[in-house]
């Protein structure tokens, strides 16, 4: 019996700290399921948090910790996956050097979220050569790994095609060292904060990935339903109720009979909300679980790490041999 | 008796193949001496090759074993310097990256040579990101030794400035981990080509570093005088005359007296172009012994650049352990 090589996936994050529900239906969960079929990389990538984030750098190692911790309670599996911290594979670095002898300027400076991020972050001094060059980082990353596949959403399509573009161009010059990786749109559930907009931190309306039961039912009692409905026998708005957002996410398969109940005005919203938190409570307790694991071995953690980093660094350096014997240097 | 660290000195070539006389005098020699007061590093830039030449790269490899006879030829000694190959040392491009991301893409833009060379090279893509950062990738390579001097041609006065301005951004942001490094002005002859041009190898007009006595006789015998002067006995006008130019570098002590023979029409320019094929002759002649070594042992060359290139490789290793520690990265 032969195993074919299973195509190669490979996705990254900023390690921002902790993650929140809305990045584990978002990303994490995906993740989770794509190791079974493919050989993955998952990258922390902490060179690109340097992009915005070089002026104050106290929180990167704790937030990589972190995000590794999150990583494992999700169920990423050491075992089946390569994860590796981005800086610790110094050939990323080279092979962006490389790469960047052969992108036009022009190339980077027309990527759409290039002018959207220096606008939005006109507050920060953004303007500088790295962050010009992060879509090329980006390529470094997938290119190195000779990725086929990358998951991402719809708003990362121009990066992928900016990745494309380059592995095209190296490959016309060199010849045909990496493949042209393909993007994985993400079929994913958005989630709304429990204010209704959406997930973030940053708006202090997420629930973490690391929240307790009794953390998620306070985050579940604080959530926004339909603000017309004063008694219980009102008749509900399901598309305005934030609760309903998250039982399209895990109560799938009670979704009609939950949306039908609201309309008719025979659940009330505190009931809506208890059923709600048993649900992700029961969803979350394996990660809870695998978390409590990690949190009594930290060292753990640490291994992982540097494990999947050597892992990740001998396939970087393999193809980096070729990459040189290709051009000639 | 206590030994005082030497200052550090940083340079480097990019291998452009065969070396002539004019880049002898124009920074070998310089270097050669430099290599008693101060710990050197030395380096074969072939990164930077890339940078315009990217799209041929099939004569880089020969190139470097090249250029690197004809430093031992010229008198580099790998027992007191540290010679190597930039792209052997990734640690340049770990640092080149972690610079970009405090390098504002203005300060890149607005070096002189920049606009300049887009417009001289129009014929040639060299629009790239690459390009952009070349003089960054400049600064990590001095940065890396923590270099306090870097000999310089006026031409690169800008690049240095950068460097400095670079390095003091990194520090006040993490901390002291770089000196600011100094422009060494480079006291250095310029050699016209035997036409009376700028000495280059792509005019036609060099004189190899590694031309036997007998090419240099030839070349010599090439070179352009003073055209007003038909017969012997008119009075030459040595400011006009190639021949004249080299004198005045190789035969110094007695250049009085030429000039005087010369305007008094006492010499013809057979007899002082015999004259100064021998000063040539025996100027070259310590290089083109040591060159016979080395052209009769190959392997040494690789030894060389080998452990050039591991030592450099070590000391650029504890400098980025140290930048990595103040970035907290």
């Amino acid at each position: 019996m032969v195993t074919l090589p299973r195509a190669r996936i490979m996705s990254g994050m900023r390690p921002t700290g902790r993650l929140h529900l809305g990045n584990y239906l978002g990303a994490l969960e995906n993740w989770v399921r794509l190791q079974d079929e493919y050989e993955c990389f998952f990258s922390i990538v902490d060179w690109h948090a340097l992009t915005t984030g070089y002026e104050d750098t106290s929180a990167i190692r704790e937030d990589i910790r972190e995000m590794a911790v999150d990583w494992l309670s999700a169920g990423l599996d050491p075992d089946r996956s390569t994860f590796y911290v981005q800086s610790r594979v110094k050939e990323v670095a080279e092979l962006h050097l490389l790469l960047s002898m052969v992108t036009p300027v022009s190339w980077l400076e027309r990527v759409p979220t290039y002018k959207d991020q220096l606008q939005q972050l006109a507050g920060k001094d953004i303007n500088t050569y790295g962050f010009l060059g992060y879509p090329l980082l980006q390529t470094a990353d997938i290119a190195i790994f000779k990725a086929d596949f990358v998951p991402v959403g719809e708003d990362q399509l121009p990066h992928l095609e900016l990745a494309r573009e380059v592995v095209r161009r190296f490959n016309n010059f060199y010849g045909p060292v990496f493949p042209e990786p393909q993007a994985q749109l993400n079929q994913v559930t958005m989630l709304p904060g429990i204010d209704g907009r959406k997930m973030s931190k940053s708006y202090g309306n997420d629930i973490g990935l690391a929240a307790t039961a009794e953390e998620i039912k306070g985050r579940v009692d604080l959530m926004i339903t339909d603000p017309a409905r004063i008694r219980k026998s009102d008749p509900g708005h399901p598309e305005v109720c934030t609760v309903h957002s998250f039982h399209g996410a895990f109560s799938r398969e009670e979704l009609p009979q939950i949306e039908a109940d609201c309309r008719a005005g025979t659940i009330g919203c505190v009931q809506c909300k208890r059923n709600l938190a048993g649900r992700l409570q029961a969803a979350m307790a394996p990660l809870q679980e695998r978390r409590r694991f990690y949190l009594e071995n930290p060292g753990r953690v640490d291994e992982v790490l540097a494990a999947g980093s050597e892992k990740a660094r001998r396939v970087a350096a393999a193809t980096m041999n070729e990459v040189r014997e290709a051009m000639k240097i």
